[in-house]
């Protein structure tokens, strides 16, 4: 036993705790928090940062770090104790070089500003919101200031912080061949949209049976309620305090049967990652998942894999056609996977078909490259966000509220984010490809046993938890790094297949 | 400004932000959080409990706490600052003696002891929670032996941190003043009992119903959905992170008509208390109510001073009968207000009538004393409880879960605790009897008017936090202190002129 890295332990558990705090006072205000609190909540919210940050950052976490980075000393290490301290030893040094009281100042104006995103939104006002985003923006581009590599912009420090080492210069090819491939097909597809009805989606579907038929699917795949909970909130998302602790949470509309359903699929996707870390790991700074692409890879595979394909249908179509007799009774099940897959530009990413998904992403790429860099500024976002829309999808937003208001990102701080929605595409297309290889995915999917799939998952994915990035899971799990090619595949092969051939 | 006490705010910041993270898993533990995490997140809580610990004991603190208390810096200072001080300090010289450890341990052990009995509770095996009560009850005396004050014993110093000042020598004559009130009265008037149906209470009351009727009555009483919010638990409780984010909880039978409703206005009491609480107070250490037994008066009183009596209902009754139409069809208001007052002796605390009330509080009040004392074991508990209940109340539990094992308390570990029942209920008559010279409460009551209830509550309580002690509070109101003379001729004049003169 390494006797620096016991010394290290206690730092180790009170970083641990005060970011699971800090999580579960996140989880409260999405979900339960009443409306009036969070002016006072922020401030107690701002100063567990500052807890958080004393926790980490001090003398005597930077002498044991540098120890520990000694060769003899890494000798003496077991691989999860190493992997912990690369982890500790990056946040240390990111960390270090924001001053604590901006850092707190920060969290604090973060804890406030999904609120005041979040009403600026329903009252379509951009402006109410624009004075907060600047701060977030400055922030960000000052954090990055501090904290950027050598030969790294801001904007990919950004990124890199969301995924290790995929900056822009690689973005921006991948993207290029993305676009360069979807775009035809995306043509190509919707020529023939004329024959898909998708009518029954919006016919009314109360949301009590919502709520039980999403809690079955939950379950359905995998979702362990012994170890988990599903609520509501404005924004589906997930979170945890640990491995067993993993909480999704739904949203419902009445004239939307899609929307809950592919959220929960989704949500659950992210769950089971969570779920499925080692007991070893969760609880340490390498106790969740390993990135946001990666973490997109799981959830995007359980959502659109898994949950748009008709095997995983099969079975589970009567059930829902009994859910909404009515509603359904002149849908048949291929009716139903056409409309789910239907392929139509719209202006909401969260209510995008896969095929249109990506370009929503590269919108978002591409404007937040610009408004890091200073090419653009807030007050413009509007504008230019529209002109995007019109460009790649040639689509206009009604107004902001489904136009540049409609994301929850920006107001959390989030940049370099959304890229990973579509690295996550990526992966899961590149996952599921080399997954045929171990299992009958058709086969598993229309029996009903979803087990393989997810055991699968977690022995090449879930159970390292943070100790090794993206790169090296898929190098392990399929000799290669990420290659957007398999996910060009995926996509022609699924639309080519729904669209074009029968 | 005081130099000093500027420096001392970063320290009152943090425990105040540490404190209400505790608050905060507490709240989710008992309402939300998975059945399987607990084991995990006792640990989280552990290492924030010693967090706090560390905030509020160390080197730093102690100098400034002895700095501000020297008497040129105490003129320097704004009352506020003083009464900060001086509770923080008393705070500071309890939790110093009790070794950092020991501290962490404890609870963490708290944090898993509430799922342990509320199992044990379940499965009515008193056996499967001995252990872990053992455990506490060690504890609890070892912190009482390292924090006692001279001349008082471990049970005393348990009573004083509840409130302060009131031990076992003014309790043993408060109780025994009690009892020679009551035990005659409660002779006299069970003999009437004959003429009182109450069938009605255990008709059908379909729980979403009552949940719709209940969140009502809260907001009836002022409780105010905009800083607070109203969930579901095993045992309804009160919780708040500051006077903007107040959180009661209720629970539903759908056999009893009386316990969601009396719950939900008791648990109301509590919150208009900690609603009331002054901005200039709330995120500091005194922005909570000031103890135990001054936050159960106004639980009790709205519970039970104006929530049991005829003028509270005669508004609210034909809205009652509307609800429930069928199952209250054969009753009238005066049926319902016998009926809620009904004096019963049975084997339960929490469904109680007033009059019968102060007897189990008594059976613990005695019970605690010689479990602290050592002159009883663990394991001797159910026997002797169920003794007291047969002398007291003559009844015999028909097993430990409605015996030794209804109440949470110890497996919080909160040892005398009880008696602020019943000092609660003594300061709400004495609160109500002076009330009424600037109030005409009935009035009020009758015209669904409560805000002036509410607002001489919040004047001469609520807004002081706990700036002021029990004794202090009641002098200024009432010219005198606790005097339980008011409790014993409120239960008298109630009792005859319900029971007795009609």
């Amino acid at each position: 036993m390494s006797e620096l890295f016991e010394k290290l332990q206690p730092y180790l558990d009170r970083s641990v705790a005060l970011g699971s705090a800090l999580t579960l006072f996140n989880w409260d205000g999405e979900t339960l928090a009443p409306h009036g609190a969070f002016e006072k909540t922020s401030k107690l919210i701002g100063a567990l940062s500052a807890e958080y940050y004393r926790a980490v950052i001090n003398e005597e976490v930077r002498g044991l770090l540098a120890g520990l980075t000694e060769p003899q000393e890494q000798e003496g290490l077991t691989d999860l104790q190493r992997a912990i301290v690369k982890k500790l030893r990056k946040q240390y040094e990111e960390l270090e070089k924001i001053p604590p009281e901006e850092y707190q100042a920060y969290q604090e104006l973060l804890a406030r500003s999904s609120q005041i995103w979040s009403e600026a939104k329903e009252n379509n006002d951009f402006a109410a919101f624009a004075p907060t985003l600047k701060k977030i923006v400055s922030y960000q581009r000052r954090f990055a200031e501090y904290t950027k590599k050598p030969g790294m912009g801001l904007y990919d420090t950004m990124l890199d912080q969301n995924e290790e080492g995929i900056l822009t210069a690689q973005l921006d090819k991948f993207f290029g061949k993305l676009r360069d491939a979807v775009v035809p097909l995306l043509k190509r597809v919707t020529a023939q949209n004329g024959r898909i009805d998708k009518s029954y989606n919006s016919r009314r579907y109360p949301t009590e049976k919502q709520r039980e038929f999403c809690r079955f699917l939950a379950e359905y795949i995998g979702f362990d309620f012994e170890h988990g909970i599903l609520a509501e909130s404005a924004h589906p998302f997930t979170t945890n305090l640990h491995n067993a602790d993993v909480r999704i949470t739904n949203h419902f509309y009445e004239n939307n049967l899609e929307s809950a359903i592919f959220s929960v699929i989704h949500e659950g996707g992210h769950a089971l990652y969570e779920l499925g870390v080692d007991d070893e790991l969760t609880l340490t700074p390498v106790g969740g998942g390993t990135s946001m692409g990666v973490h997109e890879s799981q959830s995007r595979f359980y959502e659109n894999v898994l949950g748009r394909s008709e095997a995983f249908w099969k079975p589970l179509f009567p059930k829902l056609k009994e859910t909404w007799p009515e509603q359904l009774a002149d849908v048949g099940l291929s009716d139903f996977i056409l409309g789910i897959n239907k392929a139509e530009p719209g202006p909401i990413r969260t209510e995008a078909d896969e095929l249109t998904y990506p370009l929503h992403i590269m919108i978002r790429y591409e404007i937040e490259k610009q408004l890091i860099s200073g090419e653009i500024e807030i007050d413009e976002l509007p504008g230019i966000w529209n002109e995007k829309y019109r460009e790649y999808l040639g689509v206009t937003p009604k107004n902001d509220r489904e136009g540049v208001l409609q994301d929850v990102h920006w107001s959390g701080g989030s940049f370099g984010y959304f890229p990973s929605y579509a690295i996550g595409n990526a992966v899961a297309a590149q996952i599921y490809s080399f997954m045929h290889r171990e299992i009958k995915v058709g086969e598993c999917l229309e029996n009903s046993d979803l087990a393989p799939i997810r055991e699968y998952l977690r022995k090449h994915i879930h159970r390292y938890g943070s100790t090794k990035n993206m790169n090296e899971l898929l190098s392990e799990m399929t000799g290669e790094q990420l290659n957007v090619d398999y996910y060009i595949d995926y996509l022609t092969e699924k639309y080519t297949k729904l669209y074009l051939q029968q």
